[in-house]
């Protein structure tokens, strides 16, 4: 995501201006047509004008305050390209981020909302750079089926309804430095249930039975029951063209749902990417006893590979789910990019997924998925 | 609707700028007095604040990518500037547009939502250039009553409810490069129904009857019965100063109900613009037989002139709206602007409008508009 | 609220652009820890990531048409960082304001949407500036207790449910010249009732008992009693560094509620400003007659003192507000601002309010709060 530099200072000329200040303004456009089978069983997707990345429109700036300090924020509007509403209709108009804080020596320090330390370190070992579109795997499988979909799981259970998965509202975000590859990054929330009468129902009470399967229940305006937290640490080869990273991280979310994830790379040669991640999530705290038994756990990896090819860009990745007493989802994606500029590329990407019919089914569904698109960024 | 250019890039002075980019912030204020009489039958609307242009608040750019080729995008925030909220309270956030695409020796291809090809080539031959004010002519007679306020007529009408008349969303936008003078301006969108269900509702459904008279039902998500298109050819004299102009245009929505439009202007003096539009939409797919008939058909025509006094400019337009089986609309208007730069002038519009007190009502209502104010360019 | 300047225009570079122009991004965000206590009594808030001042993202230019004349807009987006959505989840887009207009030899003429004259005045004469933290007095004290928490009380107690109630929309707006220290301010509102079918419900309707208590009734659509109009007067001694000023103030909203301010500050010494404020509002014309008997007048004064201390500042502030026949509200507050620069401070404040725990509750409940957090302007 190369932020493009957009606007500048003035020393002077207008009241009122007191320092030489900058609001850098950077987004994405990116749309394309796309076309689902099966999104409901026996049902596909019309031929449609979809995306493979999120569009954004942000407004970004920093501040020099003296000695290695710098003040900093994002503020990222998220929309849709096909019909120009914000995301998903619904969800906040600063979906993408809305974050102020500090930078220095001892690293970044930023409140309010944004992906979480987990959710933003994995997508450098995802083969579509967590993209999250469908033949990705950045929202389903790169993270265990951690997400809003599943109630009670996702990075933020309590949030409003049609909310994003993998973002902490009311946090603090830490970034430490690099110090010789290493980097420690923290994501620390309140308990605060954001869920507003107007959007939000508790998730857990749709579940059929509520006493003898839950462990909790949060109904609206209830506290979560523990503080979330998000962290990762990652070492990355210092070098500027590194050849191999890993990362280990850890999220427990406001429901005391967590997720584990160990993800690694290497480039054995410059145009290659190999990666892989290993995914594990522990619901026990939210999942009722189904007909199956009780799904407490859902396991998945995911395989991936860049390979560089002048200027285009070949993506391939494979990787399975598997939720306990359930079937497994098998994803295959392959992608090409090719780029018409540093920040302009079209691509295409085909996709196959077998996943269960309906959460306790013991049949598969097939999905097919092809998209081809342009993709701006400014 | 000159653009005005704001901002610009810096090369280098921040990280994560990779190459040149540009945004431009453009956009128009316009407010002003107005009030309308008889906007229900004997009961007229307070004086208020009101507008006589869509307020926007845009953001665009180019990417040069070589060899002739432009990357470009559009994003269009709409605003009520009375009330500060987005036009329309329920529209989409971008409502003027949301495009992205590519430009070169081929023309434009873009992808997303904007105005159609015709709905955008017809402003050329309005009096009030287009403007969607109660004296101007676009959004009713310009276009022959083809709008949303009609069930199953419009642009977009399976859209979600209160949305614009004019657009396609999920749409591919063709511009072919001028030839001598002439254009083809293509538009082309998928099936889609954006009606959500918490906003949309079949609009056909809310008629009285719903078998005999129907030829289609479009409940909610139900797709398209066809794929809507619109397209417009125009030749304009190759010249600076065009001295005449002509355009043949035709659009048919998802819904089956189709529009033809032919305009022409001349300039027989360099200060005096004569426009002439003829449009005929044809309703069959979608009118149900009412008390007085079908009303498969609604012709309209629209007479106009513009006169530039130093820095005035003087408005004309008188224009007729014909339903089948119904009384005529008859509009008559003047207006006058004042330019205090190339950017900014203030207005003043009158209008007198005969129209029907109900659909299939025998007696007409008088409507008398004034407004009064100042539109900003920026 | 120091505007910082952004953005440029270049001339030439791009086709379209007519003219030189600006578009000035600015804005604050601010974010921090904050924990209110007896929120409702007996029930705290949790200590979550709040804020001290208004976030927001604005868009500001002015044209210089020449001869001393000037147009100019102003576009204020306002936003929660906490959770990334637009201030208050309803609230209009451009909740901070939406105004377009002229500036010349006569002073400055808007239209569109802001702060009222008088609400605008008197943030001068309040400790915390009119930032509307829960320390600070402006909403609530500073007024009166005009604001649209009470029904028919405030700036625009017609609007949508959930607004602010210390703006007019729909309105004009004049600032005169400052002559010789001289400064009058007025906006008059039109009487349009904006509260939407969607959005609003009456707000005296919800009161018990609707006949004998009431003199007007405003449901949804009903235009106002009459039109709001906003006045102050403000004398202050010409110099770059002010010892004394003075203000006097009314208001009358569109349900005939009225608010009468006074105010003054003066500096014994640079680093040291005093202010006191004196309020009346008259409620007679919506209050019905409670089982206390009839609160139709509402008094209340604060006192302040900022004290600058190198790149420190200390706030304390005291006041009072004495409904008739209900229990006194008291509040007592300090803060202290230390600027990392002339744009950005890191804050702590403390407050303690005893108020009655119901409306005509006869015993009080105590709130503390405490935040501390970042202020960024950009």
């Amino acid at each position: 995501m190369k932020k493009s530099l957009v606007a500048l200072a003035l020393l002077g000329a207008f009241s009122g201006a007191h320092a030489q200040s900058s609001v850098i303004i950077y987004g994405t456009l990116d749309a394309g047509f796309a076309k689902t089978t099966n999104t409901t069983p026996g049902v596909s997707s019309p031929t449609t004008i979809g995306k493979r990345d999120n569009n954004k429109l942000g407004f970004r700036g920093t501040e020099d305050l003296g000695n290695g300090l710098k003040a900093l924020f994002h503020l990222e509007i998220r929309l849709e390209p096909d019909t120009g509403t914000i995301e998903g209709v619904t969800r906040p108009l600063f979906q993408g981020q809305s974050r102020v804080g500090l930078q220095g020596n001892f690293g970044t320090v930023r409140l309010g909302r944004g992906l979480t330390a987990l959710q933003e370190s994995t997508t450098a070992y995802e083969p579509w750079s967590g993209l999250p579109n469908v033949a990705g795997f950045q929202t389903d499988l790169q993270v265990g089926g951690y997400r809003t979909a599943t109630p009670g799981s996702g990075s933020d259970p309590l949030g409003p309804a049609g909310n994003s998965g993998n973002r902490f509202s009311n946090a603090v975000f830490y970034n430490s430095p690099v110090y010789r590859g290493f980097q420690l990054n923290w994501t620390w929330g309140t308990r605060e249930n954001n869920g507003l009468a107007t959007f939000i129902q508790g998730r857990n009470p749709t579940y059929p039975g509520t006493a003898p399967g839950f462990n909790a229940q949060y109904p609206v305006g209830r506290q979560g029951g523990a503080y979330p937290y998000s962290v990762s640490a990652t070492f990355t080869e210092p070098s500027s063209a590194p050849r191999y990273s890993v990362m280990l991280a850890n999220e427990r979310n406001a429901t005391e749902v967590s997720l584990w994830s160990v993800a690694g790379y290497v480039r054995p040669m410059p145009a290659l990417k190999l990666m892989a991640t290993y995914n594990k999530q522990d619901l026990d705290n939210v999942t009722p006893v189904s007909a199956l038994g009780r799904m407490s756990e859902i396991n998945s990896w995911v395989l991936g590979m860049n390979y560089t090819m002048g200027p285009g860009k070949l993506l391939l990745g494979y990787g399975q789910k598997h939720p306990e007493m359930v079937l497994k989802t098998k994803q295959a994606s392959i992608g090409y990019e090719y780029n018409l500029s540093p920040r302009t590329y079209v691509y295409l990407d085909l996709s196959n997924k077998k996943l269960p019919a309906a959460v306790t089914s013991t049949v598969t569904t097939t999905q097919n998925h092809y998209s081809m698109g342009i993709h701006h960024n400014f």
